[in-house]
């Protein structure tokens, strides 16, 4: 049952573009066929390392015929029109996370989305980390009964440059929404969001109004409290953790250890080397599983892919969550 | 430098009473004299066990001129009462938190109290826990740099009876006000406080209209923001972690091992027996240390006993918590 | 069903004997009676703190007729004499390790030790660690299935001074004769003993001959292989560690940390404070409950003490590790 | 700087060849040109798998001219013969160890590897892990002073089938080689070896004379002293652990846990799961990583590939132990 490999169109070859082609290139069932970037070296050179054609225009390789998936990992403010664009053409998407950042434009697409029956999956990495996914499948399997909380810390090693901030939408829409969709992956349906922000050391959330510091309170249909504590920057390096806290028990997810090597001496014993340095390093295997579960959506095999339902419901949870930061008020949500 | 030992009037001869008396016994500079408790048998018992005279009232002791100093762990409902008798004699008080459910008579006794200038020590012993100590002289050294984020978890292995509920004045007066008061030994006078609670398992919080379960987010005159994490139960028994995030790096204070040893088999490895049963066990050193610190309060030496100031500013938290859980708001709190 | 106090005879008013002076204090079944120290200062600065007479002469102490049992905590080659005045005189005794640095001496006061019936204990202060004590009742219970390995780790933070080292007998009857005994304590009888001794860093060790570096390894009658690794020093601490493994699992007893506060910043995460310093320090426990298991063999209650059989046994074993290390053969051993 | 990838003759087509064959196709360096095995279907697979040829004989992929460098992953009584082929015809050789399981063999094709000048590297895997190789390198980089005893914790998750014992060369040559070089690769060269073996639980281990359970302690020529515990089983699963105590400090590699989820209830805490199944899976980056230092070594450039008298000193270590354990002496070495 040899199968020939999905052709792909990668739109974006910056960072989190690179990594997916190099996921494509260790897997078998998958094949790049074509790169597309207005900043054609960066396409350039990602062909060559890793196959492919290279193009400025991501029309061009959605009109190829030579694609069988799209993944998107262009700028933000690309993804609607891209996505729409690949639905259009029957092409199953695999987009980066978020949809964008204005929420009345993915419900703008929704309805055709939702009718056309075209996979469209959300790059929602972390869902596909094994250690957080055995333990959302040890919840799910009822090992520590009814979950009553869940406690997730995200927290980026440094802050991105104020330019960044400016248009990144804010924390909750940009970093805050991994741990949304991190939170669905555990309780499934949330209807209330409580915020609180801060701002304390970073210069771009001061100049933009955003924040770099905050937690959210968030309250599950049925009744589990999720507490997500996020940063914009972490000395120990990047920091995700997640402890889920039963009625029989708890199951905690720590941070990855750069290695196995701890180091005692006369003023501290068990020291190991901080965190993986970043998403790159810390999800690696994550993004190679990602691909792997989106390439079974393509070829219509059942799929644990996120969807653009769960692309949506962060959204709305990050307006949610904005709204409560900035008011001081918990605001109900309705994902259904 | 030998001095007399600081004769002590215990009032009430409960469970917590108990801690103390046996404190009194292992500390050379203290005496238990007195311990009145309308239950005489209870006030025998211990007067018999680690000396002194046994009365049903309260006011024998204060009267008798044979007491140095009085501890107060009768009864919430009768603290303000007692606090304000043995101020009227001049009598140095330690009494069990919390100072009173309600604010109103706490703040009625305010202004005597700090008229007399009788020393009122609040029994706040989680802050003479060592390893909380330890953390907090760490970050107020500035190992970790500007303290940014508190973590506090705080779970009860089993919550109490319904009929202790209904009387408790809810999870953030009964439970929460040492964390509060924890998170104030962290980071000093606290201006927000956000809540979201939860019944999710306990008759009782489901009969008498309280919570089993919080998520208490706090923010700081300073701007840090302090996560308080309650339940009323844990399969895992009594939870008390605190994790201080700050610029340069964090402090972590996880829980107390029963044991040292670590079991493996074929199924799992590193598993440790559950931590300490409750608080009496938790925190047994603590109380040690509390009363060592109140003793020199008494004598007038400097000390860092929690006072009744601090007392009243975690009721004030409390009834903030409070309000904002039941009405979905950020409550703005003035403690000065 | 109230007993008089034990009246204790102390002999020995050094760092081992305060040790026991402050337990007998704090166990309301003991009373220290008497303290002999031919250093009179040292014995009446002890009576002055926990009670009792002193005098420069333990056979004053022997006579006196005011004591029911005798705690030996005098130099080792006062030992065998005093056991034996002890024994003349029917006083259950509790001896510090070693019985002597001479087998001879030992076999021969053995007989009389046994024909009297009086209860000789030996101060192998570890079998009373909770720890050990634990692991070594879990393993009798079969919980790890048959014993095939066990670890000892045993290191003392410095090297003694090195006129110390002229008269300790070598490290094997002065540091490894405690983990001869975990041995017994976990496997009973032992049959062989190969020992590898090296000096590499302690100039004692040098100019006396002795080693500062071992590793033992011993071959149990039913057929388990014990290691135990010694230093005389330890940057990180007093290191004190035992690991036993089995057909179906291990059990493994670490150190015991100073304090719950784990450290992380940019360059390490995770660091805890070093162990302990000292046996004093990490042993404080087991001294308690050793005297408290001395008591019930004086009052002819079930007792596990350890016994003068037990002291003999480890000296046999300390005497075979020191020729198999000085002649690179394994020795065979016969306890019984 | 492009070059053409090394093409490879692959010996054997068994567990571990396939290992290899694997590494092969991830790195862009390498390339299976052959694969040869006396059951051909296995070559034929692995040659479908990754690429290449198949033959039944070894010889003629050494004849092809197709080859830069031999990989010998056959039985061990096949590998003197087959690096002296590859030799002969001046081919580069990684041979799994050990080389021969009699001393003799291997010193009579020692001249002719010396003269040669042809790199033959031996596939001691373990210290191309990160973690030992972090551990290492840390050690001679001073970080904890002289290094003064080295611990290595080995053992296999269950013993091999009795007719595999049967021809292993006994526990030392076939399981504790390994170990042996890890020593090396820490301590340099050894001087002494005092081993004591046991026959525990394993009946091919008792039908054939040889130990299911072993200690070894190694002298360094610079004083260290080495401790190696092995066992054939274990219940926990492959257990690989370090620690390197030093006059500064210590560092440990304990074992990879399989995930980072840890579970609590309430009958125990922070229980993991168990350690990866065995050396594949523990040790998949260290091969990958042996391979690639291999290719160094064919190129010329400068390499830590374990040589040829790596391979012999590992088996000189092993003759030592089984000597010891033989006869209860220690046993002195000249490795140089």
């Amino acid at each position: 049952m040899t199968q020939h490999p999905v052709r792909f169109g990668l739109l974006g070859s910056g960072r989190i573009g690179q990594v997916h082609a190099a996921s494509m290139a260790a897997n078998p069932s998958a094949e790049l066929a074509w790169v597309a970037d207005p900043f054609i070296n960066g396409a350039r050179d990602l062909a060559s390392r890793f196959g492919g054609r290279a193009t400025e225009n991501a029309h061009e390789v959605l009109a190829s015929g030579e694609v069988d998936a799209i993944l998107i990992a262009s700028p933000t403010p690309t993804h609607v029109e891209l996505i729409e664009a690949a639905v259009d053409r029957g092409l199953p998407v695999l987009c980066e996370k978020p949809i964008d950042l204005d929420l009345a434009r993915v419900d703008d697409l929704r309805p055709k989305v939702r009718a056309s029956g075209v996979p469209v999956a959300l790059g929602f990495n972390r869902r596909f980390d094994p250690a957080f996914a055995e333990a959302r499948g040890r919840v799910q399997a009822g090992e520590i009964g009814a979950l009553e909380q869940l406690s997730i810390i995200s927290r980026d090693p440094a802050a991105p440059p104020a330019d960044y901030i400016a248009v990144s939408g804010g924390i909750f829409r940009d970093m805050t929404i991994h741990d949304f969709d991190m939170a669905r992956f555990f309780v499934g349906d949330v209807v209330e969001v409580t915020a609180v922000g801060a701002r304390l050391f970073d210069a771009g959330a001061k100049a933009y109004g955003d924040f770099d510091t905050a937690v959210t309170t968030l309250r599950s249909a049925d009744g589990a409290v999720v507490t997500i504590t996020n940063s914009r920057h972490s000395a120990i390096g990047y920091d995700q953790r997640i402890e889920a806290f039963g009625a029989l028990g708890s199951l905690n997810v720590g941070n990855a250890p750069s290695s196995l090597v701890q180091h005692s001496d006369t003023v501290r014993v068990g020291a190991q080397s901080p965190h993986p340095a970043f998403f790159l390093e810390r999800y690696t295997e994550a993004y190679a599983l990602e691909l792997a579960e989106f390439l079974r959506l393509v070829r219509g095999e059942p799929s644990t892919s996120p969807t653009f339902e769960d692309g949506r419901a962060a959204l709305v949870l990050a307006d949610a969550a904005q709204r409560s930061a900035e008011e001081g008020v918990a605001v109900s949500v309705a994902l259904a």
